[in-house]
C-alpha cells in the first residue's frame, strides 16, 4: 500500500517537519489528529505545475475576471462528468477563496437574518459558527445512529427554511447519501421553495462500493455546488474554491454586487487545483487506499467501549466515548491520557458532547503509534 | 544594466512564452504595452519560495484566520520600517485578494451610496469603475501639467468628501507627492473628517531623487494603507495584497463583518509576497535600474508632437497626442499604425482623452522596437 509516492511509509519526523497549524498546535509529544488537514506531501503533479507557473509567468491571467472561462471552471465541469455523469455549466461556476467565503457570500445576498437554515447536526464547525454569526436560524435535522450507519427525518427540512446547507458526503460522520435519501430531500426541497447549497468537497474521497451523487443532478436549478481540490489533495492552504450556481436568481444576486468586493481566484490556486483535477488521480486512488485500510483498522483496534461506525467517506471517524463513563469530554481525556489530539465533539453541534473527530489520514507507522496510545489510555483508566 | 539576472536581455520571442493577458490580447505581430504587467520572469527568491512551499506543506498555516500574526503582516512591517521609516502594526494588518477588492470591501463597511470620494483624475481605470459601480460620488481633483511635473489644487478636497482616495505614487502621471503636498492634503484630512484610504502600491517603484512617503506617517489614525508586492515584482496574478487599517473605526466595522464574507489569505500568494520583500531587492533594484534607463530614453526619443512628462516613480508613461492633430483616439491610432498596444486615455476619466498610458517594463531590445514603431507611425501620418 502506498507503494508509487511511498505515502503511506511516512515516518513521525517526517511529518513534524509539517509547517502547518494540525503539527504545529499540539505541545510536545502529542501527535495530532484534528483539522482535516492529510499528513502526505502534495503530490508531485501538483507541485510541478506550482513551480512550472511560477517559473513561467505570475501576471495577470487572460480569465482573471472571468474564472468561468477559465481552466479552473473547465477542469471542474470535466472532473463532475468522469467521475460523477455530471455535466456543470462552466458559465455558472464563480471562484471563492473557500468553501466557508461562498456559503457566507451566499447566505449574504440570498436571506436576511432570522432566514432559517436546515442543516444536519452534527456538522463542520464553521458552518455552525456561520449561521450564528451571520444571525441565520438553524434548523437541525440530527444524525441517528442506526444499526452500522446513521439515519435522519428529512421531514424536519420544513416551512420555516428557506435554505438547505447540505453537507454529503457528511462531516463529521462520513455519510454519503444514497439516491432514495436525496431524492427525499429534493422533493422537501421543491416543496418548501428552498435553496440548496451543496457542499460536496468530500466527494473524492467515497470508499467502495458508495456512490457519490451531485445534488445538483437532482435539482439543476435549486442548487449551488460548492467543491475544490483542497481536501483530497490536501491544499487547505492555497484558497480556491468552486462555485457553481445552479440557481438563475442566485447568479442575479451576486451580478449585483460590486465585482471585485468578493475577491478573486488566485492563479497559483487555480494551477495547483487544476493539476489535482486532471493529473492527480493515481495520488489520489493510493491516498484513498491507505485511508481504506485505516477505516477498517480502527474498526479493528478501537476498544470495544468505543463507538464506531465505518466512514463512507472522508477521512474523518466520529467517535463516541460515551460507553466508558468518562467524566470529561473525550478530547480532553485522549489529550492527556493518550497524547493524541482530537476534535472535541461539543464543537459540531447538537449530537457532538461525548464525542471526538478522530482524523486518520496519515500513515500506517503513526496510525498504529494513534491507536496504540487510545487503546492503552481507554484500558488503564 | 540588467546583468545579473539577465531582465534587460529579454527578447520578443522569450517574451512572447508569456500566457497572461498583456501578450494574449493583442493580435499577432502586435506588441502590448497597455495593462500593468512587466515583461520580466518572476526574481528567482520568489521562484524558489514557491517551488520549497509546495514541496513542504500546502496545508492550514498557522495564521489562517489571523494573518495580522503571519509572515505577511511581519514582512510588511520591517519593509516599511525598512525602507520608509514608517512602523506599522502588525496588527492592524488585513489581507485582501488584491487592492481594489479592499477598496471595495472599505468603501462597502465605512460608506453610503451618494457619499463624495475624493480623487485625483486621470486615475487608475479599475478605481472608477468601483466608484461608479457601487454609487460613490466621485470629487474629481485634476492633474494639472504644469512645467515639467504635474500639479493640482488640493482645496478641491472639501466638504463634499467622506473618502479620500489617494493613489501615490499615482497611476497614470508618475507623480510622488512631495512632503508638502501630502501636508496639505492631511490638512483638508483634517478639517473635512475625511477616511483617507491610500494606495501606495508602487512605492518600491520610485526613482531618485524622488522618496515616497507614507501617507500613515501623517495621519496614522485616519489612514488605511493598501499595497502589495504585485506591481513591483510583477506577480499580478497571486492575488495577494495588504491592508494596514490606521483607523479604529474602520476596524471596528470590518471585525462586525462575517468572519469569511470577504476570504482569506492564500499561503503560496503570502510566500511569494514574503519572498519578494524579504529577499527581492537585488532583482528590484536591477529592474528599476532599466525602468529608469527607458523612462529617459522615451524622453529622448518620443516624437516631439507627443507631451512627455517624466514619471517620477512607476513604470508607466503618460503621453499627451494632442500636438499631432489626430482625428481618432491615439491609443486606436497606435495600434493600428504603429502595432503598439497602449491603454487608452478615456479609461482613466477626465483628462484622458488624447492621451495613451504607456508601459515601458520591458527589456531594451523590445523597448527599441516599440519606440522605433512609434516614431515611424508619427512622422509617417
Ligand atoms: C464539509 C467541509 N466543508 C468545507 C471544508 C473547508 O474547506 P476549505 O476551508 O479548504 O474551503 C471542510 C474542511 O474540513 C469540510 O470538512
Ligand atoms: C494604482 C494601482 N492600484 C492597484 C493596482 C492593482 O493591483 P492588483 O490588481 O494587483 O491588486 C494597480 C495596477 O496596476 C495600480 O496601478
Amino acid at each position: 500500500m502506498g507503494e508509487r509516492f511511498g505515502v503511506d511509509r511516512l515516518s513521525e519526523a517526517d511529518a513534524r517537519r509539517r509547517t502547518g497549524v494540525k503539527w504545529a498546535q499540539p505541545e510536545d509529544g502529542v501527535i495530532p489528529a484534528w483539522i482535516a488537514d492529510m499528513d502526505f506531501p502534495v503530490a508531485p503533479a501538483i507541485v510541478a505545475a506550482v513551480r512550472e507557473r511560477a517559473e513561467l509567468d505570475l501576471g495577470y491571467p487572460v480569465w482573471l475576471d472571468r474564472p468561468q472561462a477559465g481552466p479552473l471552471a473547465e477542469a471542474f465541469a470535466e472532473r463532475m462528468e468522469r467521475r460523477h455523469g455530471w455535466r456543470p455549466d462552466p458559465e455558472h461556476v464563480r471562484a471563492y477563496s473557500d468553501i466557508n467565503q461562498a456559503l457566507q457570500v451566499l447566505l449574504h445576498v440570498m436571506t436576511e437574518p432570522g432566514d432559517g437554515v436546515a442543516l444536519h447536526v452534527p456538522n463542520y464547525p464553521p458552518f455552525l459558527e456561520t449561521l450564528a454569526q451571520m444571525g441565520r436560524t438553524p434548523v437541525h435535522v440530527p444524525m441517528r445512529p442506526e444499526g452500522g450507519t446513521w439515519t435522519f427525518d428529512p421531514e424536519l427540512i420544513d416551512g420555516r427554511c428557506r435554505v438547505l446547507l447540505l453537507v454529503n458526503p457528511h462531516n463529521p460522520t462520513g455519510r454519503v447519501l444514497t439516491r432514495d435519501e436525496l431524492g427525499r430531500i429534493a422533493e422537501l426541497a421543491e416543496r418548501h421553495d428552498l435553496l440548496v447549497i451543496s457542499d460536496e468537497i468530500h466527494a473524492d474521497l467515497v470508499y467502495e462500493p458508495h456512490r457519490h451523487i451531485p445534488f445538483a443532478t437532482l435539482l439543476p436549478e435549486r442548487t449551488i455546488t460548492l467543491t475544490s481540490a483542497t481536501k483530497a489533495f490536501n491544499l487547505g492552504g492555497i484558497r480556491c474554491s468552486v462555485a457553481h450556481i445552479g440557481a438563475a436568481r442566485a447568479r442575479k444576486a451576486l451580478a449585483a454586487q460590486p465585482a471585485h468586493l468578493f475577491g478573486a481566484a488566485n492563479l497559483l490556486g487555480v494551477e495547483a487545483t487544476v493539476a489535482a483535477w486532471r493529473h492527480g488521480d493515481a495520488w489520489l486512488e493510493e491516498v484513498v487506499g491507505v485511508l481504506d485500510r485505516n477505516r477498517r483498522l480502527l474498526a479493528d483496534r478501537l476498544p470495544p467501549e468505543v463507538g464506531y461506525r465505518m466512514p463512507e467517506a472522508t477521512y474523518l471517524a466520529w467517535l463516541d466515548f460515551g460507553g466508558l463513563g468518562l467524566d470529561e469530554e473525550p478530547a480532553e481525556f485522549l489529550y492527556r491520557e493518550a497524547r493524541v489530539m482530537a476534535s472535541p465533539g461539543p464543537l459540531f453541534g447538537p449530537g457532538g458532547p461525548g464525542h471526538v473527530r478522530l482524523n486518520f489520514a496519515t500513515s500506517l507507522p503513526i496510525f498504529e503509534e494513534i491507536l496504540g496510545r487510545i487503546g492503552r489510555a481507554c484500558t488503564t483508566p
